[in-house]
């Protein structure tokens, strides 16, 4: 008799509202839980659906607390230098691993590296790719942009330009996406925009959207097909999985450093600006996109609100979540051969292929 | 002097491993988490990315312990019957707010419910969709199968047979899977196999995609397309997301009564089985698939890699990841109004649009 009261009891408070019984859930709320939902401390294991290569590297990792947020212009510049000469030490990694060469140019006054695979799909014979470097709008500029540049330089087979755009804290928003602007412009003056794909990871997807965003609002040929890799879209809010995933992601957090890199490249501009934001943006006729994160990217929520706000608006967009992951893992697993690394460049180039007309 | 030696240190330990600078993280790893990685207590607010419709579901929710794990045969029995009668007016529910009907009847010796809804749009008039209800393999029997049915009959326009399939304790696994291949092999007798749709939620989605495995292993025909709603893909091992996002998921956790569900469900079967865990299967030839999930979804990782191990075989398989939901949220959204569960439904019309020829 005593089991049984004690079933009754948890059937009215827990699964009722659950095991796809969630009709019942959905009644009157008997609270309001407005401070929000309590998350227990626990120890999570390394993830089960990834491959040994992924499973050692994620296995290896240590999340620690981020530095102290730079206080004056002075601070951040050389922390700014600091991060870019410790990143530039990846891309020399990614060009060794790939066998990709670059050299440096200007392109409509901007710096510009042309990214050279060893070898070029018949495909891209008559195209080239446009690469807009992540690092919280703030970092890896110089040749540190390259890395991701080359990864997919080598993965496709594809002539890449990597833009090496203006950063805060001297150039806030708009510099960065007038830049890439100003780069397209003279691209598509030999190259026919339509067979363009444009990428980046993270800030670098923010500012591929934008500039998408920009372009098309200018009524200017805009990308035939864009890769936004676990993007930031919401400068303005603090999308769930910034906390839900908080500790699992080498990233770290959103309160500190990466705030204060938002902070700087809005520049006092409203940061819910779709420019800026472009979750928030109108998004009709907007090109194909390709979408990936992983179930533990802090990016994860701004990533598939941008998914989602493409399709409701019936654009052609595909969504990829990689088990495990953390922010950016699909190019940090290259380095280790995790085959997840050679999956996304399947999408990517299957992707591509099929829009890039 | 102090904040730019705190910044260096910091650099060489955190802000290296990420902001897009992967390829750094990769170096050999200095120390080996065998235990996994710590998750620190906080408080989740409700996410900004969903509708207010939704926030207001969410913030009402309290997420409790799960009851104790029946021991005795007895004692599933009756919390079966209990579950299944709550269960029910879930159903009953659903059915007052679409206004789809209802009759029992049987196919192939198995006890089936056609769902009818007010309007059949004239795509869907020359077919019927097969739904697989949810409940952990155990729960939701009965009336309680079908009020996804009667979501997804009332959303697309289209007749929905549910199948009211044999459950443990009494009736382990095969006996669910082939009450579904008996009930398909009927109603093909009558449509077109290419043309018909197999759809669930949760253990349904489990069954539907171990029923096409089934069907495609024995030649016989397969759906035109499937639609696997958070599936669990994996009663063999506890994927990732069950253990990251515990706490903030009405269907409590994994250990108790779940694993409990898993087990009688097996019956002494390895679980590792592609036909109770069809994400270890070989997925060559499966046909379209979309699956649904949310960022809180304890499946997420269940879903997205069983999404990926489609894709590794070029199945047309899409995802679609809702911010801040938790499991089968899209059909607990629907019934507080919430614009994402019609936005579910506007893509799966859209997919088996696309292909149910």
């Amino acid at each position: 008799m005593k089991r049984r009261s004690v079933l009754k009891t948890a059937l009215t408070t827990a699964l009722i509202a659950a095991l796809s019984v969630p009709a019942l859930a959905a009644e009157p709320p008997v609270k309001t839980a407005t401070d929000g939902l309590p998350l227990a401390e626990r120890t999570v294991p390394v993830p089960v659906g990834v491959s040994p290569e992924l499973a050692e590297l994620i296995g290896s990792r240590e999340i620690v607390g981020m530095p102290a947020v730079p206080e004056t212009l002075e601070e951040w510049l050389s922390f700014q230098a600091q991060f870019d000469a410790a990143s530039a030490q990846g891309a020399e990694a990614m060009l060794a691993k790939t066998g990709a060469n670059f050299s440096v140019g200007k392109i409509a006054g901007v710096t510009t590296y042309l990214v050279t695979p060893e070898e070029i799909d018949p495909r891209w014979a008559d195209t080239v790719f446009v690469h807009v470097h992540g690092g919280a709008f703030v970092f890896n500029g110089g040749k540190a942009a390259i890395m991701e540049a080359a990864w997919l330089a080598n993965g496709l087979g594809v002539e890449v330009i990597s833009v090496d755009y203006r950063r805060p804290p001297l150039h806030p928003f708009p510099a960065a996406t007038d830049d890439v602007i100003a780069v397209w412009g003279k691209i598509t003056q030999n190259y026919d925009p339509a067979k363009i794909a444009m990428f980046g990871t993270s800030a670098g997807g923010n500012l591929t959207l934008s500039t998408t965003l920009q372009l098309r609002d200018a009524g200017l040929p805009v990308p035939g097909a864009i890769m936004a890799g676990t993007p930031a879209t919401d400068l303005a809010n603090v999308s769930d999985s910034w906390t839900t995933l908080e500790g699992l992601d080498p990233l770290g957090q959103h309160e500190g450093v990466i705030a204060g890199t938002f902070e700087l490249y809005a520049g006092g501009k409203n940061a819910d600006d779709p420019y800026l934001s472009p979750v928030y943006g109108d998004l009709k006729g907007m090109p194909p996109a390709i979408f990936l994160s992983g179930t533990r990217d802090l990016l994860l929520s701004d990533t598939v609100r941008m998914h989602r706000a493409m399709r409701d608006v019936d654009v052609a967009a595909e969504l990829h979540v990689y088990d495990g992951q953390a922010h950016g893992d699909y190019i940090a697993g290259f380095m280790v051969d995790a085959p997840e690394s050679q999956d996304a460049l399947r999408e990517l180039n299957a992707f591509f292929d099929l829009h890039l007309k």
